[in-house]
C-alpha cells in the first residue's frame, strides 16, 4: 500500500542501490568465513561495504566493525568502555536526551556503581559550561549523540572535543551517530570521536546492519557477542552479508549525492513555510538536521493527530518509534528540550527522505492545517 | 557464479518463500514500533513470523524472541542464566563439542568464578553417566547442543531431561538448536528444554535473524541488548523485519514439507555409498543429522582437498565456517569426537540442502574419489 511516508527518522525506505546489493548477496549466499568460492565472494561483499561505509565516515576501513543494529553498537561501546575504563574512574558524562539504547545501558551501569552526569540539552543546545566543570574530575568516558532523533537538534561535538582537549582528559568520547550520519554537511565525526555508532536503515540501507567505528586510540574494546571471532574478534556471529552490502551501497550513494542534504532541507523548509499562520508551533533547534521538523498542534493530542493523518494514509510519528508502543511516563527527551507538558502531549515529528516530493509535502501541510482545526 | 554447493551447514541458500517474504518487507519498510499504517504492516509481518517459527518448534508464539543471529541468542541465554542463577550455584554443565558461541561465553564465565563441566561426546554420544554424577551437586544451568555442527551427531536431549528429572534438579536446560532445528524428525525440543537457540540462515531463511525460545518456567531472563524495549523487553533494537519475515516463511515451508528430511537423508546416503571402496573414511555418529556427512581422506590434508574441489567449483568445508579463518590450535570438536590427529587434518564436512540433486552428489563422489588419489 502507498503511504505518504514522513517517518524516515524511524526507518527510511531502502534505496534501489541497497536492494540491488542485497539481491546479489542472496544469489551468492556464501558464509564469509568459508574458504571456498562462495565464501570468498561473500567476504568480498563485506570488504567492499566496509570501504564504502568508512569512506562515508572519512575513516580507515579497518576501523569499522559491522554488527546487527545501532542498538547493539551502542551497547557494545558503552558496556565495553565501562569494562576497560571503569577501574580508572566511575564518572560517565552524557546528555539528558540520548536514545534509549544509550540511556538504558547507562542506567544499568548506575546500578553497578557508576555515576552518570547528564548534560542539559535545553533548547537543543548542549551545556558546555557544565561539561567543563565536570571534566575537572577523572571521567571514565563520554557518550554524546550527534543529533537528536526526536527534535533533530545537532549537538556541538567539535565544541565537546575542544573542551576535552583543553581539560586534558584521556577519557574516550563515544557518539551515537545514528541520526546524524550523512545528514550533517562536511561532518568529521571520526576525527572528533573515539567511537561512533551508525545504522544502515536510517540512510536508505536495510534493517539488520549497524556499524561501530573504533579509533586506533582505543586498543582494548572487548567484544560484546562472543563466539566464532568474526569481524576481527570484535563481533561474533555470521555476518548479515545482504544487509551489510546494502549498507555500503546506501552509504556510498548518500555520500556521493551532493544534492541530497540541500534537497532534504528544502522539503523541511517548504513544510515550515506551509505551516505559517496555521497555529502549529515549530520547535527549531539553533543547529538542526535537514530532515526532521518537530512541531506541536495546540489543543490536538498527538494520538488524535496520528489517527487523523493515518486516515489520509500519512505516516508521521509522535516521539521516537523505539518508545512509541510503551505506555510512557512523559517524554524525557522533549522535557529536556524544555517543552511544556501541553506541547509535549500535542507534538509530532515529521521526517523527510529523498523520495518525498514537494507535492507530498504540500499534501502534508494541508492535512496538518486541517488537523490544527480539531483543537479541543 | 554457479557452485556445486555442499556447505549448507555453514549457510544454506535462501528458499523462494523466504526471499518473497523479505521482498514484501522491503516494499512496506515500516518500523514495527511505529503506530501508523506502515508500522502496523511491519508489526504484522513480525507477528506472522513469530507464529510460523513457534509452530515449527511446537511452542506458543509468545515464547519466541527474535534477535540478530544464533550467536546473539546463545550469548543472551548463557550470560542471562549466569546472572539469574549464579547466586544459587556456580556449576555449569555443557559438552566438550559446543559451538564457539556457547563455548566462548562459558570460558568467559569460568574467568568470573563459575566452574564448567564439559561432558564427553566421544563417538558422537553424550556421557549421560557423568551427567548423573555431576547433577548430585547444585547446578546453575546446563547448555547442550541439539546436534553437532561438524560431525552431525545428534545428542540425546530426551535422555538428559530424563536424568535431570530423576535427579530432581531445578537447573534450566539451554539448547543450541541451530543445526538441529527442522532436521530431526518429530523433535520436541521446546518441551524438553527451557531455552532453545535457533538461526534462520541454516534452514533456508536469510542471514540476520535468530530466535530464542524461552519457556514460561524461565521468568526473569534479562535482556542482553538494552534500549527501546522491543520484543517484549527481551531484545532492543529495530526488528530486522525482512529477515524475520523470511525466517517465518522458511520455517513454515520446512516444517510442512514431509519429504524434506527423507530427501536430505537420501542424498547423504547416496554419497556415503558412492564413497565405498574409495579409501575415504566415514565418521558416522550412531544418531546423526540427515544433512551432514563427515569424512577423512587419508593422506590428503584438508587444505589440499578444499583447493582441489574449489577448482571444480565444489564448496565443502573443513571444520565449521565460524572458525575456518582462524589459525587453529587443533580442532577441539573433532578431538572430542575421538578422531586421531591424522584424521582431523584430513577431514571434510559435506552438508546437503534440498536444492542439491542426485546428479550433483554423483559429481561430488567422483571428485572426492579423484581427490583420494592425491594421497601424499
Amino acid at each position: 500500500m502507498a503511504y505518504l511516508y514522513f517517518d524516515s527518522a524511524a526507518t527510511a525506505p531502502p534505496v534501489k542501490e541497497a536492494l540491488e546489493a542485497a539481491e546479489r548477496a542472496y544469489t551468492e549466499y556464501g558464509n564469509p568465513s568459508s574458504l571456498h568460492g562462495a565464501g570468498l565472494a561473500a567476504k568480498g561483499m563485506v570488504d567492499t561495504a566496509r570501504r564504502q561505509v568508512a569512506k562515508a565516515l572519512r575513516c580507515q576501513p579497518e576501523r569499522i566493525t559491522f554488527l546487527s543494529c545501532g542498538t547493539e553498537a551502542n551497547n557494545q561501546a558503552i558496556f565495553g568502555l565501562a569494562k576497560t575504563r571503569g577501574k580508572r574512574a566511575k564518572k560517565i558524562i552524557t546528555t539528558d536526551s540520548e536514545h534509549p539504547s544509550v540511556a538504558e545501558p547507562l542506567k544499568a551501569l548506575e546500578k553497578e556503581g557508576f555515576s552518570v552526569v547528564r548534560l542539559s540539552t535545553k533548547g537543543g543546545v548542549l551545556d558546555l559550561d557544565r561539561l567543563k566543570e565536570e571534566l575537572r574530575e577523572p571521567v571514565a568516558f563520554l557518550s554524546i549523540m550527534r543529533a537528536n532523533n526526536e527534535t533533530g537538534a545537532v549537538y556541538d561535538l567539535a565544541g565537546v572535543r575542544k573542551i576535552m582537549t583543553l581539560c586534558g582528559t584521556d577519557a574516550p568520547l563515544h557518539c551515537d551517530g545514528v541520526q546524524g550520519f550523512l545528514k550533517v554537511e562536511n561532518d568529521r565525526l571520526a576525527s572528533i570521536c573515539d567511537l561512533v555508532t551508525l545504522s544502515a536503515h536510517k540512510i536508505g540501507g536495510l534493517k539488520g546492519a549497524g556499524a561501530l567505528y573504533v579509533s586506533e586510540r582505543i586498543r582494548n574494546l572487548p567484544a560484546y557477542l562472543l563466539g566464532g571471532g568474526q569481524e576481527n574478534g570484535l563481533r561474533s556471529g555470521t555476518e548479515n552479508v545482504p544487509a551489510i552490502a546494502a549498507f555500503g551501497a546506501a552509504a556510498e550513494k548518500a555520500a556521493d549525492d551532493k544534492e541530497r542534504i540541500p534537497y532534504l532541507a528544502s522539503l523541511r523548509e517548504q513544510v515550515k513555510r506551509g505551516l505559517e499562520d496555521s497555529g502549529v508551533i515549530l520547535h527549531i533547534p539553533p543547529v538542526h538536521l535537514p530532515n526532521i521538523l518537530h512541531i506541536s498542534i495546540p489543543g490536538v493530542p498527538s494520538s488524535w493527530a496520528l489517527n487523523f493523518l493515518a486516515a489520509k494514509g500519512i505516516c508521521v510519528s509522535a516521539g521516537s518509534a523505539c518508545s512509541a508502543r510503551e505506555k510512557k511516563k512523559g517524554n524525557p527527551v522533549l522535557s529536556a528540550f524544555g517543552l511544556p507538558a501541553e506541547e509535549i502531549e500535542t507534538s509530532l515529528r515529521l521526517s523527510f527522505d529523498t523520495r518525498n516530493t514537494g507535492e507530498e509535502c504540500a499534501l502534508l501541510c494541508d492535512a496538518l492545517r486541517e488537523c490544527a482545526k480539531l483543537k479541543r
